[in-house]
């Protein structure tokens, strides 16, 4: 099983994230991690630039995790060095009021990646089968559709050339509270704190348990889960880009083909002006 | 005067784009700039993060200049390296068809920074008063009219927390060529020549006039135009990277304000749970 392997999900698994670990993997703590990641996210930042010029396929990152899980430090760390013209970067927070009188896919749907676009999804249409579910702001009939649907609308993009890479960070609820408890510290931070952030503390099982049905029911072959153990942010940066690295490559992503007629040009415009 | 202010246009001064220079100053050529323009875009992230915080401001950063000036280059050069949530490149091509049916101010409109965003257009709503004009695809009483109507709008933005900075890329037309035969040269790069690139050469004059009176008449106090000598790479990535720090800084950002009662949350949720 190569890398991708261990963290993916197979279609229709049953998923405990308890066992799948929070923790990097012993074998890599000797690896110097972070100067890999920089090359992988180096190697990223070429295969961007083809995705672009090509204009024919695009790729679309999902990212959900528990709060302070990491998804905008990964989002800095691997995407921070990739140019931003091409990459488009879309937090999803509670639905506008506006966006709450569509259906839960259109706002996401917009947000889509264009031909030669990598679009990052910083939470997602996911949270329609958590934090709705987990907080019962919809009824069971309702969210128990919903994984036909995004699989549905899922493939939809992927009929279009859209390549899918859906990583869930996992954390410990440990690892969570420490982080909270480093933000307390940061005055530089302190801005961000919410008791709320606390109070879904409470739900911690409800989510796991939320989360672990979204990942059996809608990891498919065209849009796999990654479960990425995230409580050492080096790992998760590192995982993330080499998983990241390998469907871009899997692209088999190539120069355009040349339209102009290149000898014409050099005779027309430049041996005849000296340039 | 300061760095700034050496490429200012100042509202409703004649411009000469030849006069004014394509090659870098001479007293900067010694300075060590790759290094200094490493940390100014390094600053830039810093003041990007409070922006983004602050969520009360915006920045929206306009680029023109000539085919080959290099406005792809400086958004990947003083870009990369900017946390790409929070940043968003729109590129203005010819309007598509819906477009077209609309006002020449409707689509970058839509694209206009939100609180929190920096928003770089690569070209933009000058267009209208730059190829629609040289390449007379609408009449003079229409395009005079542009003038005005895009210092409004660019007004409206500003009274909404706005800053904006517009560049505008001036190269010689004997840089350009050199720069049209470099891409003939370069394998990777020759899916991108077009004819019609050396086609519109023919008009450099006409377009030189073109620019010289939108800066005359769209350079204004609260959305000024910088000319920027961009026949050196290095020199051109240097200046913007400056003078965008300088609008980022005089925007005076600050860490927001903590709302919650920080000695509550500690003691209700860490010292309690022993975290």
């Amino acid at each position: 099983m190569g890398f991708a392997g261990k963290f993916r999900v197979h279609p229709h698994d049953t998923v405990h994230l308890g066992a799948l670990g929070t923790r990097a993997c012993r074998s890599m703590e000797r690896i110097p991690t972070k100067a890999k990641t920089r090359r992988l996210v180096e190697s990223i930042g070429d295969s961007q630039y083809l995705l672009y010029a090509g204009a024919d396929r695009s790729l679309l990152i999902v990212l959900q995790g528990p709060d302070a899980s990491g998804k905008d430090g990964l989002i800095r760390h691997v995407f921070s060095g990739v140019n931003p013209q091409g990459v488009k970067v879309t937090p999803f927070g509670e639905p506008s009021e506006a966006e709450a009188r569509h259906d839960f896919l259109w706002r996401v749907h917009r947000r889509a990646p264009a031909k030669g676009e990598i679009a990052i999804f910083n939470r997602s249409h996911y949270e329609a089968v958590l934090a709705e579910r987990v907080r019962k702001l919809v009824p069971r009939e309702i969210w128990a559709e919903r994984y036909a649907l995004i699989n549905s609308f899922e493939a939809l993009l992927a009929e279009n050339g859209t390549e899918i890479c859906k990583f869930y960070l996992n954390i410990s609820a440990e690892e969570q509270l420490m982080r909270f408890r480093r933000r307390l510290e940061d005055k530089s931070r302190q801005w961000k704190i919410d008791e709320a952030d606390y109070s879904d503390r409470k739900l911690w099982r409800e989510y796991q348990a939320a989360a672990e049905e979204m990942l059996r029911r809608t990891s498919t072959k065209i849009a796999p889960w990654y479960v990425i153990p995230s409580d050492h942010k080096w790992f998760r940066n590192y995982a993330v880009s080499r998983i990241i690295l390998r469907s871009l490559r899997r692209m088999r992503l190539r120069t355009p083909r040349v339209q102009a007629d290149i000898a014409e040009i050099k005779r027309k415009f430049h041996d005849a002006a000296g340039g």
